[in-house]
């Protein structure tokens, strides 16, 4: 017992322990180190071995090189100040505004008051009802305002659902291993049981139905009861997209075992290689062949303007959308979302405008068009430019990249390294990343934080930052690591 | 067993009982059913017996008279599009800006590079920095920069607080009675205890400290592991304010039983009749007299943009300083806010600005001061002008408004009132609200939502709304409804 026990109410031993059980290391350790080497170079400490810090842990785009896009942010100049609307013929002829921005901005301001004002606890009825619309055109089917949610981003979403979810400490999740933290951790605080499934590295991180059913058997053999299955497609570390086989395969499953799906679509737009089909889509034909069998599927699908050519996330906007839930369930969904008040009301408008953005003919279409394709190529480009890097390296094998924000590649890492890292009390991968950051200022995140099989190495990081420079200090890094613990 | 139990996952019967034992009487049925009627007016509907619906539930300044501070707005305006910045020309001359706003507004971009990304997981450091600086002026005692988090409003720095704090089942916080919801929902969802403490209703809702311990003696004996004393002041429902004594006696009790403090100061600068003290400055006027007695106190006190004459809490901002925490527990803290990323960053700028607004000699002052005063003085004259209605009416009885942005007055209902209310199975106070709803369009919530003495009645309502109609509404109806249910 330390001496603080005795002093305070709260230490580490008496705090929550489900919240102590947590781990997120997207922003743990490294990614403070990352911060305190940005803090000294901004002092203009010279003792580094570098004179850059390249926040690869986390997919924020704006930090980086990406712009916003024009016709959002303009709309929101206006609904923040809108006195400015007054001013029509300076906005038009002399900043540059056109009249679709002056057009949104006075629509979302009669849909939500004040940007200032808390909207309803599921969100402006309004922007609710662009989503449905968007998702009807999206999808080819019918979606009803009163099941979508608006959120402060996807995470949040997450949370409330797995707070309605996690009924007691039998309660399980399925969860794609890897998987993005944000997962493993809010089980961990909710005290509920993690059912990992393992997604196939042979087949570019494929979600594999035989996985899943083998960890649904193992988990109720162990008298867990199993209640939903988080899909993340595409996927987040890996960027894998699932075909309409596997989500159709992952709906069966769920139909047959009664599970909810739980499906994190925010990387929706981020696909290089196949087209993106969408759970509700998906679920809505099969109901359409047989409706007996799938009538009572419950999915939620997640949404965000965190990620794709949007890119907002530290506006915090998003949305869920249930299909299939029993209505006494969803009161209860409603009441814990009022417990919050409301989803920033910015992010909402955000939301409103990345479903509903400017369409051919409208006078900002045209730079929005040629914003959003530049944002996609830049990634793609990226994306492949690391790839290649990643070819050149012993060791360190890669999928093609198929889309999110981010690459995933194994590192085979020398035994003596291994060794090297126990002697440290860390993971071998984690031991490799914390090198990196400490040669290079670049801020990578170990496979272990987001699960991996055992004795496998990776590590995530995002194709984000621009040029290749960095790139480089990876490669340079990465072969004297391998020579220092070189057999 | 409904069918529905035999066909999903998910059902009333097998969801989080926590969640469903929550209750928030503020978004509610009677909110809910408010809503309703806003929808049908706004149709053209014209069966209803008022022509507008007053939204007196919640603290929601901006959705009813309440303006922005032009300030505030016009920073928000130019770092949501920076490019703005390029024409200072147009900004100066022609839209009214003032160069304080410009400076400012470079200077947050500077802090979060773009709004669009995540900030650090505690907030941008500059941004913390400022409130650091404004605590100093404050009270009058150091502030560090690392004891503080910004929050997306205070509600969400309260839910990460107890969820650290919150053990085991048998995990205690004292919370006043009546009180703010969003205490005993959130200990409920996290399946903790709350300990009610009474204010005390002769001494308009002043905090007993005798009722404090003997609610903490009586939680003891029980067997109760009491951890943290919850005070909100000014008061919310009841506006009372502490004196410094009253703050004291607090944190003397605190400091001998080894309780966190956590002080709820969201309405600091909602104050009619006192001078508003933090807890913070009483706790180090403490410990410099007496070192050894208080030095482990643990205190944490959350602020927010949503109320005051800010009032922005559809921007969602706040933050909390920790004051005497064990640091492996601030760990711990650190850990649970970096799960949900970051507060929304526009919210981070409003809170600076909250923190750091114009001062005398700047450009944008005079304006700025027009605008706060205006603003205090038209909430202190609905206060009084809505008292005075009270005073009028047979059976309700108010105390003179001290702050915060409601008034709680008692109603004595006759009985054949609480007889009509058991047999529609609602409290008395509920069915009067429900009743006042229905005739009105008012919507305020039942004292019962907050807590109170059995056998009292009361009811909530802001003072924000703007005219004195909506009052003679109240007033018509409350004579009718005594008249209707008269022995």
């Amino acid at each position: 017992m330390s001496t603080s026990n005795s002093l305070r109410s709260l230490n580490i031993s008496n705090i929550s322990p489900h919240v102590k059980e947590a781990k997120y290391a997207v922003r743990g350790e490294l990614a403070v180190r990352s911060e305190e080497y940005r803090a000294k170079l901004a002092k203009g400490d010279a003792s580094l071995p570098f004179d850059q810090v390249i926040s690869a842990n986390i997919g924020n785009p704006q930090q980086l090189d990406q712009k916003p896009i024009t016709f959002f942010r303009q709309v929101l100049s206006l609904i923040e100040y809108p006195p400015l609307l007054e001013k029509e013929d300076v906005l038009l002829n002399q900043l540059g505004y056109k009249k679709d921005v002056i057009a949104r901005a006075k629509w979302l301001l009669k849909q939500v008051g004040s940007v200032g004002a808390y909207s309803a606890s599921a969100g402006a009825v309004g922007i609710k009802n662009s989503i449905a619309k968007f998702l009807e055109q999206r999808d080819g089917f019918s979606a009803d305002t009163k099941d979508i949610y608006l959120s402060a981003g996807a995470s949040s979403g997450v949370n409330t659902l797995l707070h309605i979810i996690c009924a007691s400490p039998n309660t399980g999740v399925l969860v794609p291993i890897p998987q993005y933290p944000l997962y493993t951790a809010s089980l961990a605080v909710l005290n509920a049981k993690c059912v990992p499934y393992y997604l196939d590295e042979s087949k570019n991180w494929g979600t594999d139905l035989g996985a899943i059913k083998d960890a649904y058997k193992k988990a109720v053999a162990e008298g867990i009861d199993v209640r939903a299955i988080v899909i993340i497609n595409p996927g987040n570390p890996t960027g894998a997209s699932l075909t309409e086989e596997d989500i159709k395969g992952v709906i069966d499953f769920a139909a047959q075992e009664k599970l909810v799906v739980m499906a994190d679509e925010v990387y929706q737009t981020n696909v290089f290689t196949v087209k993106f089909t969408s759970f509700k889509a998906m679920l809505r034909t099969l109901q359409k062949e047989d409706a007996e069998k799938y009538k009572n599927v419950e999915l939620v699908s997640l949404h965000s303007i965190s990620k794709g050519m949007v890119g907002e996330c530290g506006h915090r906007g998003g949305y869920f959308e249930l299909c299939g839930f029993d209505p006494e369930v969803v009161e209860q969904i409603y009441k814990f979302v009022s417990i919050s008040l409301c989803a920033p009301v910015v992010g909402q408008c955000l939301v409103e405008m990345m479903v509903n953005p400017p369409q051919e003919g409208d006078e900002s279409y045209e730079l929005y068009k040629q914003e959003w394709d530049g944002i996609f190529s830049g990634l793609k480009k990226r994306a492949t430019a690391l790839n290649d890097a990643f070819k050149q390296m012993e060791g360190v094998e890669c999928g093609e990249p198929q889309g999110s924000m981010y690459l995933f590649p194994t590192i085979t890492l020398p035994p003596k390294a291994v060794e090297a890292a126990k002697d440290e009390g860390r993971a071998a991968d984690e031991f490799y990343c914390s090198r990196l950051l400490n040669a290079t200022g670049v801020c990578v995140v170990a496979g272990s934080g987001f699960g991996q099989k055992e004795n496998t190495y990776h590590f995530r990081t995002t194709f984000l930052a621009p040029g290749t420079e960095w790139v480089g200090r990876i490669t340079k890094f990465h072969k004297e690591f391998m020579d220092e613990f070189a057999e």
